[in-house]
């Protein structure tokens, strides 16, 4: 089996990772790269991560070679991480994984996300969370719409996993699409929601 | 009159950039984050520049403070620079400055984008390039489609300014909205465009 280089520097083999859980043992940040890759690549949809925003504080000019950043430091999002444009639909999501086999910790979501998540969904956006479990392996398509009128309503710091059972919906998982999530857009959308 | 810090790390006065053409002697970037922030804060629009693209080597994790990135290279973008939601639909954007005063230069726009804007018209978004000729303090709107259309036809390395005033539409200017381009936007949704 060949080895792959992955964009953020690990390696893996696929022999390993199909030996784990049908491939889904990377991480979700990359199977939802794949994704979208995939869905850009069949002319599907057109949805990419935005950069991890920094705040750069010093570079260098070196003679003939690329400028190089020496000193900057992670800022925390203004936004979500996905967002573009499927069936002419603006799309906007978030993704995180959670280690807890029982419960979604609130506190993974920043402010700031859940404030532009609420933002985009009175302007008509299409506006979700995919949220991974990753000890249980599922991950599960949340509308934000859900996930907030949960924050509003219930006093908890957590969401219990039988929440995102009963009010979610699991991702089918396939070898080119890990994190299909646009088929459960489709049968929303299907719905009339 | 005061001082006022901006983002970039600049100082300016508001004495001095209200002596220089109306107050627009400001970066075309900076305006557009000002506009952006004021439809956000009247709740018409959620539109955000996408962070500056980098590739981070190296972080130091010291103790008791934050992580500090020490090596870290700028990318080249792999979409544009601006999206989010208007009206229910999807709005994709590029904006350049151009020193000219007689044509605005095609390699300023990377094949990327240029592929990106394409993407994006396919699956029904408002794309389009906000151009401004900073000489004339004159800024462009320009449909994706209409300038692309001209690189297709066209040999050119560059479109002439006459261009731009024959096919663009000015943006107009305010205090608030440095940019104000949703009212072309407006313009080009009640012409049925």
């Amino acid at each position: 089996m060949n080895n792959v280089n992955y964009p953020n520097g690990r390696k893996s083999s696929w022999s390993a990772s199909l030996a784990s859980a049908g491939g889904r043992g990377m991480d979700l940040e990359h199977d939802i790269n794949v994704t979208n890759g995939f869905y850009l690549s069949e002319d599907k949809a057109v949805i990419h991560k935005k950069p991890t925003p920094v705040t750069i504080v010093k570079v260098d000019y070196p003679k003939r070679s690329a400028a190089r950043i020496t000193e900057a430091y992670f800022k925390v999002p203004s936004t979500t991480d996905y967002n573009g444009i499927y069936k002419s639909r603006y799309l906007d999501f978030e993704a995180k994984e959670c280690a807890s086999e029982t419960s979604f910790p609130l506190k993974s979501l920043h402010p700031h996300q859940i404030r532009h998540l609420k933002d985009v969904i009175r302007h008509g956006a299409v506006a979700f969370l995919l949220i991974r479990f990753t000890k249980l392996d599922e991950t599960y398509y949340v509308k934000a719409e859900d996930l907030l009128a949960f924050i509003e309503k219930e006093e908890r710091h957590s969401v219990p996993h039988r929440w995102f059972a009963e009010n979610g919906f699991l991702v089918p998982y396939n070898y080119l699409k890990p994190v299909d999530y646009l088929k459960v857009v489709d049968r929303l959308i299907a719905e009339g929601d």
